[in-house]
């Protein structure tokens, strides 16, 4: 058998001790798996003292990450201490310049910093792999980078957010609204304390730049993503789209259009969506993640799993630790981190979504007073937005408010946006309407 | 760039010709991809003078496909010749015999001399690689043998299927009968002249052997699943699985038990199940194929897409050829085709079932008269069969038979073996009794 793949391990929280509890859990058949021992040699943290629940005393301790990473007996480094710059970033340059191979689950560092660590990686001839950022336990890095690496993909979309699909999902299930459900999955532990990354669609948007890049061959461009969370999501809106025939789930999408001139362009969007009740994504309840790529052969692909956690993502950490002791057993080469090598990345211009054509639904909070009908109605037919549906619901809520919900024909986004423009201000608006695109396909 | 990597393609039916499609469409880029050019240099079929929409006048053509396979210019040989032996069989030794990687479309094949096959690879020192073999387009190979490596697989579990999802999805949608709708999908091309290996169960335990001998570390046992097709299913079982809450399916399933002596043992069968309306299988319609893997810290991951055409299996088969094009480029190794060496690979043991618990549905038909469910109701106590709903309809078939459904409460499977044993040759049946699963989890 090979030499073992030396292993040191930086941050100990709940995924880098859930990484050395597979680690010895699993010894034996990864050994067999992955062609040596899987050895961790080294580990390194804030806090030396804390308990963890797995006995750190095997390994050499460092309160240098960065030393730590250079050490002469270590292979690859393992980067679990999160964000996407400070320490985690110097660690990762540090491995890397070191000619370490880097694993790591930092969907921020990669989305900010991926196409730079990838080139230094390129350079070094080390391996950079990241498949724990993105969905957890799902395999869709490895899928998008190597299963359907003979297609041109047409269409990256999926739920990337566990924790807003759960509290949409609930919602879903209780009736109950935005604020108590985010509230109770905060006591469940679904939401963190401070829920923004997950809720206003951050965390989203990094997993779903990561997969564009790798997908399109585009250079990550986290700045791209168009983002909308779900804070703004009431019941009456899930109820609604339950009557027409939908359910409400946090998309985030990403396809390449091509310019008269022949110029690729990204569009990248984190958004609620109105999901149809057949299609596989309005199935996926509570923390999971599912991932759809459409490539021009293999047609529709799906992925689902756990999207966070630390048995799904410490899956993904040692998935790609097999990866590199199989591939470098023999001196082998892992292949560029994107897909393809950095230095072909592209960056890739935006795309303009007002010529993109959908059909989306309308809710607007309003006064309950006569005429109000007539004046959406009137800002509808003005910027070109046909209506097929509308629900008045007769209830009148609390401060004569009402709750007008439409659906608009197919038709050019800009439109919907210049009626919603030609309402700003309106005094029978009690509040800024809410708009979601309904997801085709 | 490297090298391109020379491919010699033998059997040119749809897929052979959607695999030259798929290089000449997505020619740009494979290239970035895997680094370097896929070229294919020789062809070998039948029947030379076909038209099969493809330009073949840029490759060399050699009848004797073995010839072909042993060229020097030659690095992968891709086998889409179909059949378990005779010239696929051939081909495929002869091509590793001369050192060349094969990748290979034919699930029959791998599901009979796989581990032969794969030993063979190793020690010639190339890879052979089987992707399109299990479930087309959808990268499930891969996903268990690299991206759910990390974990002890507990089950798989899937629809492997593509013609009997259709028919069993469109007997539920219409309401048909089973030979009605088989009669329907041969029109639309869904169901083969002869549907014997898809209905019968065949093809799914072709594929379902393949992912237990990866999933599970053993060897590929393909006489050892225990097969039961979709011939017998009556639209009433279909009717009356939904009044309960479930939809039908052929389902491929397999695990490993540990007996009191910590021997292991493998049970694999492909059998028609009762799914839950909750469960993402059940929503998995017409010829689509999804597998499901739970592992030990994944937990439940599930893959979905076309299980069958051109397309998605020209993308499996181009895939496995990126991944050689990219691993063997600076001559590394490209592991061991069925995720741990094959020396490694035990025979395991077959599990008994009986012993297993679950819930089962039980469908009879009885000659309308009194006593018969009396003598049913016996039966099921006798062998120790509590049942937890029944459902006799009072509508009187044709020739005085009437349906009986019931479903038994969680037991072990022996006892409703024991109870149909019981039944066996009473004249009160009009036919043999039908018995499902209810899938759990």
């Amino acid at each position: 058998m090979a030499e073992p793949l030396r292993i040191a391990l930086a941050g100990l929280g709940t995924v880098g001790a859930g990484v050395i509890r597979l680690l010895d859990t699993n010894a034996a058949l990864l050994r067999a798996r992955a062609g040596r021992e899987l050895q961790v040699v080294a580990v390194s943290a804030r806090d030396r003292d804390k308990d963890r629940g797995v006995d750190l005393s095997r390994f050499a301790w460092d309160d240098d990450m960065t030393a730590m990473a250079a050490r002469d007996d270590v292979d690859v480094v393992v980067e679990l201490v999160g964000g996407a710059d400070g320490p985690a970033l110097t660690l990762a340059r540090g491995a890397i310049a070191a000619g370490k191979a880097l694993v790591t689950a930092n969907k921020a560092m990669i989305a900010h910093h991926g196409p730079a660590l990838a080139e230094a990686a390129e350079t070094a001839g080390t391996a950079l792999k990241f498949e724990a950022a993105v969905a957890g336990g799902i395999p869709v890095v490895k899928a998008l980078r190597e299963g359907a690496a003979a297609n041109a993909i047409e269409r990256i979309y999926g739920i990337l957010n566990g924790t807003s699909n759960y509290i949409l999902s609930t919602m879903e299930a209780t009736g109950a609204d935005f604020a108590d459900t985010l509230a109770e999955a905060q006591r469940q532990g679904f939401a963190e304390a401070d829920p923004a990354f997950d809720i206003e669609g951050t965390d989203a948007a990094h997993k779903l730049a990561i997969l564009a890049a790798i997908g399109f061959g585009s250079r990550v461009d986290f700045a791209g993503v168009d983002c909308e969370g779900i804070a703004r999501i009431r019941a009456e809106d899930i109820a609604r789209a339950e009557t027409l025939g939908y359910v409400v789930r946090l998309i985030g999408m990403a396809d390449v259009e091509t310019g008269p001139d022949g110029t690729p362009a990204l569009l990248q969007r984190v958004k609620p969506c109105l999901v149809p009740r057949g299609h596989p994504l309005a199935h996926v309840t509570g923390a999971t993640n599912a991932v759809v790529a459409e490539g021009n052969f293999s047609g529709r692909l799906l992925f689902q799993g756990a999207g966070a956690g630390a048995g799904p993502t410490a899956s993904a950490v040692v998935a790609d630790l097999i990866d590199i002791a199989r591939q470098t057993k023999e001196g082998g080469e892992i292949g560029a981190p994107f897909s393809i090598p950095s230095a072909e990345m592209a960056p890739m211009a935006r795309a303009e979504s007002g010529h993109r054509t959908g059909r989306t639904y309308l809710r607007f909070t309003v006064a309950d007073r006569p005429g109000v009908l007539a004046e959406l109605t009137a800002a509808m037919r003005d910027a070109g937005v046909s209506i097929e549906s509308l629900i008045q619901q007769g209830r009148q809520e609390e401060g004569g408010e009402v709750l007008v919900a439409m659906v608009a024909h197919e038709g050019p986004e800009r439109n919907v946006a210049h009626a919603l423009e030609l309402l700003r201000g309106s005094d029978s608006l009690t509040a800024p309407p809410l708009s979601m695109q309904i997801l085709e396909g």
